[in-house]
């Protein structure tokens, strides 16, 4: 079986990026990654693009993208799954390039999230829950995943104090991040005085929104050798879904389909939960993070709580888990932030991390849900 | 190399669809699809979404569709790229085929484009547009296409004659086609003196809104050759871009996106032009059906005017065109449109599209562009 490396990485800067379109945007984190690979943008052969489009006046991103790129008449086209869309995009130029079609294609996540006004932005969050049956009773995306929490805690006992530990490690590496949103440490008792959102959740449990870019280029195994002497294998790719109607989940304490796409994404590149050396999970809520340490296998189901206050998904703990800051501190636009996850991984497995590089980290993972669990895609990349 | 084939073909009723949801509609055409393929849904191993997100007040369309069908945990994603996202979808599906990662795929296009008011929808579909320097001029679809149809008239002396002769076809073929939008032949006066849209077009010049869906499922070759035995074989793939601005196209008289495409899936094909029997076209105005002849070669640079009004392009012409009624009879519902391209050139290389069937056909072409040009993606079929 031949293999689908990546060879170059590229990210901008995640915030409110007032002073940049999307298509400057993903214009930022391309340069980085094609100077990154050593490659020119004729070595290309496709790109794919994740957005989510409706956040954008300019309708269809990856037309725009294309060209700013300077990038025609080349292939390209969008994916779409909500906060998963960047994910989804690398799944297809894996495929790509697996089929035969491609060699090298360029992966760009982008969103501007930062051009409508936040009631607006709110509102269709809420929609990317089931529209029929319940966002008509006013759901938000807070309120879904408060609702996880609060059955999380009343079935194992898991703490608020324990989700907010999450945020507290998330800021302590996120302020070690120069492309992470918020780059300052937090305390847990600031933390649990911040103003409450839906409750359990306070401020600091939930993740921001931002805009931003972030690139990754992806070559098949003989143009990846020949190309770079540093490129990180893209070995399991596992992508599941579930209900989009909450009401018809087994149980609201993990995601299933983060289950699924974990166990897909570890047989496929032979590997266990227990040889993951650093991931990076999908903490759109502190809740989530703690749900994906049990959903990938990393603890028992229920013991999340105490994996974080045990601190074992620190640097130096058992697996670590996002030293870029996650969604929570370094912010989340939408259609990069798989893309993000998937840059943190290669400078971390290429030793490229800086402060925050974790020791001898030789396989990773990333674990990017969209919606409210709907779909989760899971990624396992290794260096040789 | 192995090939992709499709092994059935479902198709739901295009027009005003206030008695569905869009996951209904998708449900239509599944339906028919899976028992059309003979396969129960649990041999499916993923499915592929075409939707353009932001017509529905569902987001994240691909989530509803795959609860809706009962398909979870199954993968699933959505593709968009305007126009073109039900063939983004098929040429995804092809891939994940062709990769290895899976054997059987649905692609559901599927839009619902009624639950916003007309003057919504024009605003959005300007904006498929460049939006930083063209759409703030007020640029509209059908003031984009009338630039080509001016350009066209212009440079080779067509006339709004020939283009309201395409009409007149797709009309006659629509007439006959039960899932269309407009069941009835019109006549070329009444289509002369239909009010003015945007000069030179008139009303019976632009293609019409709808809701609808439509449903095909592709397999390896050895899935394909076991469970049909009238496969459709995906034999040629081609996509590529031009600018989105159209200021920086080289003429507005063709789509390079289109000629670039068509060449691509010929070559992989390998079959020429005059090869292709029957041929889908992406007729959202009428000058793009006759570009259309010209950029895939049916004939020279500046002669689809006449090739339309030699009636060339009819059944028992060089090469039969949009006999389903194409964009104009059958409607658009963008992201179903070119899955449902592909659900007529199955039908007619299996010698099972009835009263509008096209003798001897063996060898059959789709040609579906997003937006004003900026993606084209062409797909040739073949019937052993």
């Amino acid at each position: 079986m031949s293999r689908v490396g990546i060879i170059g990485a590229g990210h901008g800067v995640f915030g409110r990026r007032s002073d940049a379109t999307v298509q400057e945007l993903a214009f930022e984190a391309f340069r980085l990654a094609i100077k990154d690979a050593g490659i020119s943008r004729d070595e290309l052969d496709a790109t794919v693009v994740a957005a989510v489009p409706e956040y954008h006046k300019q309708r269809s991103v990856a037309g725009v993208v294309q060209e700013y790129l300077n990038l025609n008449p080349k292939p390209t086209w969008l994916t779409e799954v909500a906060c998963a869309s960047g994910s989804a995009a690398i799944r297809t130029a894996w495929m790509a390039i697996k089929s035969g079609l491609h060699q090298v294609v360029a992966v760009i996540g982008c969103q501007k999230m930062t051009e409508l006004a936040t009631a607006e932005i709110l509102a269709l969050m809420g929609r990317v829950g089931e529209v029929q049956w319940e966002s008509i009773f006013g759901t938000t995306f807070p309120g879904y995943y408060a609702m996880f929490a609060t059955n999380h805690m009343h079935e194992f006992g898991t703490t608020h104090e324990q989700m907010l530990q999450v945020a507290v490690k998330n800021h302590f590496y996120g302020a070690k991040n120069p492309n992470a949103l918020f780059r300052k440490e937090i305390q847990l008792d600031k933390a649990m005085a911040s103003d409450p959102v839906a409750s359990p959740f306070c401020v600091y449990d939930c993740c921001a929104n931002a805009d931003g870019a972030a690139c990754v280029i992806l070559a098949d195994e003989s143009r990846a050798k020949a190309l770079s002497k540093k490129v990180v294998w893209l070995d399991g790719v596992g992508c599941a879904t579930a209900s989009m109607s909450v009401l018809r989940r087994p149980n609201l304490v993990g995601l299933p389909s983060a289950v699924e796409a974990g166990q897909q994404a570890f047989r496929m590149a032979r590997v266990a939960p227990r040889d993951i050396k650093v991931a990076e999970v999908h903490d759109c809520f502190t809740i989530a993070e703690i749900m994906a340490y049990e959903d990938l296998g990393f603890c028992k189901k229920g013991q999340g709580g105490k994996f974080i206050e045990e601190k074992r998904s620190y640097i130096g703990g058992e697996v670590a888990v996002n030293v870029d800051g996650g969604l929570k501190a370094k912010g989340h636009p939408i259609g990069a932030t798989g893309v993000s996850m998937a840059y943190e991984i290669v400078k971390q497995l290429r030793g490229e991390a800086g402060e925050r590089q974790v020791p001898d980290a030789n396989v990773g993972l990333t674990h990017n849900v969209g919606g409210i669990g709907q779909y989760t895609f899971v990624h396992v990349f290794r260096r040789d």
